[in-house]
């Protein structure tokens, strides 16, 4: 690992981004513009949000199933919301085995149209329903402006893809569903966020009514984290996907399907990180507690590896633990380097902490460093975790808060908006041509509330709908 | 599901083969030539099959990272038998984000190519080796016989991919990771399996050496399993892979890679299914015991369905159990579904049952079907699963051996071979010439073998160098 300073975190955000994500070892350039790898600390992370997000898939009744990385040009084309949403974005497979295509194939930057085409074969009957699918996949976007994990041209994630045979019922599965994300930005990643509709010129393409969840990163810009959308009838009938009631009456069902991917681990990333490196979330970080046994030169140093080792073994079976026993280098530079990968627990022992059978438990907040009997000292670290995992979320909890402001007319508010980003609750008559106004200080709505604080629009002078959070985004 | 009848076993093996991936839903076509979907049932054995595998590959060292989809045209073409042996497979992306790319990008075939490009990033010194990595993938091969697992243009996969600073230590990881995939074969899916090297006309473009283990299907055919390969030190000199060694001079690391795909699970349905569907092994079977309550029409069945459910708790402490309490399906009919998806352990249990207090327990196999008291009943279902899991390795153990023949002269056994299949053990001389007249028999060499039991070459006259393993193949 090279020691390049990372930028200052205060002065250029985005710069310091940067560094982290490559000095912390999480991705790697590719000379494909907007991929990049994800080097084995990365992959690690998105197992373990993989791990929490599918089991929760699966506990709400919905199944795996894996679908092609192809659609003809065709399917996309089906829909249209849906291609004028994704054309300028799309990778085109043009020749393959040897020979130029008689059609063109799409890279998927969705599955929508070849999950529909393939429900169209299953679903018959209102037996064959509710039908709750769910693909863990890559997709491909043509990225102008990469940035790892929040904006690349290929990504990781897992689309839903659910059939209903009434709206309510398709309505309270993307309901369920954004519920599950929040629980998981929330609970695991440790970022608070806010939940609502898009408007109608943010929604996905072709969609009834997009559903989001929102973070709002320390540079005040907002990160969507995922979206959870009740899709048109339209798809339903591009792909003649009627099916017999239980009337004996054909019929189209309802559609949803909901998303979210790599981009979590970006927002994790802004989210809690500081001058030193990444901090993770004890739920999802790949090492939980380091332990580093502090060895001398020339010096027998097997006593203290020993114990070291025990107390990973003890340790190892509430959390992941490891020890960083390289001989080359000195601890200074693994608390520098650990420190730098976000570990939330650090445990040194030393030949005199051997002595006074004690390790000396710090945590990557900076708030403790004590010095812990061996004896309980798992209960101890235990605790602590659970204590990081809860002071992070608070932490986050506040940075939100200090960001959010009420405020009534754009025109007030935008200049600064503008200059420092923010989050600004306000009302909106939901007319599209003052959502359009925001352009002019880089702003966008990013979901609406379900209050109604502000009885005029923030641009014209009709009454406002509900209230809506405007702010510059990622 | 539909009520098709399976095409006859013991006559049409390639359409029973057709009929039962389609009739048990494991898969679905797909508009895309050679793509298929792989339903929910298929996804949960590629999971199991993965988890197993995953597990493994982790406790040998290695991490997983996350590669690119894409790769730049003059990358493949950098090593020169590479280029050769994928050109004609190639799918090609030439347009993307709305415009002709100024170089054409490859949807990766493997991705030897992309990693060895990182790889000569990331390996600078001695210290940064071994370097051991694998990668969960979809890859792209354009197939024009397709054949549901076993020959598709999409497919799942994990590649492994390493670096070592000695041959040795590379050839030791090349075995290693062979001795994987055999006990993978055997141990999980019950399948026996031979390995061994491949001939040089049958081995990996670009490889110095590639191990194979294959197995053989009841129609007399091989199937390869998985590879094992040395990489020449070609890859590593065609990406600028040069490290300073110890003794601080530039060397080129010795590389290997290993790989096993989604056709794990069609050798597995060919290996061990029969005329009523497909037969589970255990280890991997999404379901592994399903319980039937007999529910009789316009009675109160509520004391059975209690019954079951709490047999179901008992037995999930150990397996993966379901209950068919569809009550519009006939008891006769769930046995037939649940047969045809090749639960290894049905249990029924009727209202008399309920007064006997027992299960009336039978295995898919068709060996055993006893009445069992359900005071201790999850020990005789847990030591059923686990001699099925035997059982069915024994079986397989013993149609390979049926079909194992030791022959001299390719003109005596050439005609066989040709018109029944089957494995000749052979001598060889090595000599691709008198490789190249198995062709008039539709057959290939598999795998060259240790032992040396002919003395003569299977076509010429010269001696022969070891046995070599003879057959058609997938």
């Amino acid at each position: 690992m090279s020691k390049k300073k990372l930028a200052d975190i205060e002065k250029d955000f985005a710069q310091w981004y940067q560094d982290v994500v490559y000095e912390a070892e999480l991705v790697d350039q590719t000379p494909i513009r907007g991929c990049f790898v994800l080097r084995p600390y990365a992959t690690e992370i998105w197992e373990n949000i993989k791990g929490v997000l599918n089991k929760r898939i699966k506990e709400t009744g919905h199944k795996n199933a894996i679908f092609p990385l192809f659609i003809p040009k065709s399917f996309i084309e089906k829909e249209a919301e849906h291609v004028e949403g994704f054309a300028p974005e799309l990778a085109i497979v043009t020749h393959a085995g040897g020979k130029e295509l008689d059609e063109a194939l799409v890279v998927r930057p969705t599955s929508e149209t070849m999950i529909h085409f393939m429900f169209a074969k299953w679903i018959k009957s209102w037996r064959d329903l509710p039908l709750k699918i769910n693909h863990w996949a890559n997709v491909v976007r043509w990225e102008m402006r990469p940035r790892a994990f929040i904006r690349t041209t290929e990504f990781f994630w897992q689309e839903g893809h659910t059939a209903h045979q009434t709206i309510e019922e398709a309505e309270q599965e993307v309901l369920t569903m954004l519920q599950e994300y929040v629980n998981l930005a929330q609970d695991y990643l440790a970022i608070p966020v806010i939940s609502g509709l898009k408007s109608e010129s943010e929604k996905f393409p072709g969609a009834q009514k997009t559903y989001t969840f929102e973070a709002f990163m320390p540079d005040g810009k907002a990160v969507q984290m995922g979206t959870s959308h009740l899709l048109s009838q339209n798809f339903a009938k591009s792909f003649d996907m009627a099916y017999q009631n239980k009337e004996g009456k054909m019929e189209f069902p309802h559609l949803t399907s909901w998303g979210a991917t790599t981009r979590l681990i970006g927002a994790m990333v802004m989210m809690h990180g500081d001058q030193k490196g990444l901090v993770l979330p004890p739920k999802v970080a790949p090492i939980q507690v380091v332990i580093i046994p502090i060895l001398k030169k020339n010096t027998d140093n097997s006593l203290v590896l020993e114990v070291a080792q025990l107390l990973k073994e003890k340790l190892d079976n509430f959390a992941r633990v490891k020890i960083d026993d390289d001989e080359t280098k000195s601890p200074g530079a693994k608390f520098y380097k650990w420190e730098l990968k976000g570990v939330p627990v650090r445990i040194e022992i030393g030949p005199r902490d051997v002595e006074n059978k004690v390790g000396i438990v710090a945590d990557r907040l900076g708030e403790t460093k004590e010095s812990i009997s061996l004896s309980n000292i798992e209960y101890y670290v235990k605790e602590l975790l659970e204590s990081v995992q809860d002071k992070m979320f608070e932490r986050a909890k506040k940075k939100l808060e200090s960001m959010w402001h009420k405020e009534k007319k754009l025109t007030e508010f935008g200049p600064v908006l503008k200059e420092k980003g923010g989050i600004y609750q306000t009302g909106w008559c939901q007319d599209p041509e003052c959502e359009q106004e925001l352009k002019k200080y880089q702003a966008f709505t990013r979901c609406l509330l379900e209050e109604k604080t502000c009885a005029k629009c923030f641009h014209c002078d009709k009454d406002s709908i509900s209230d809506v959070v405007v702010a510059k985004s990622y």
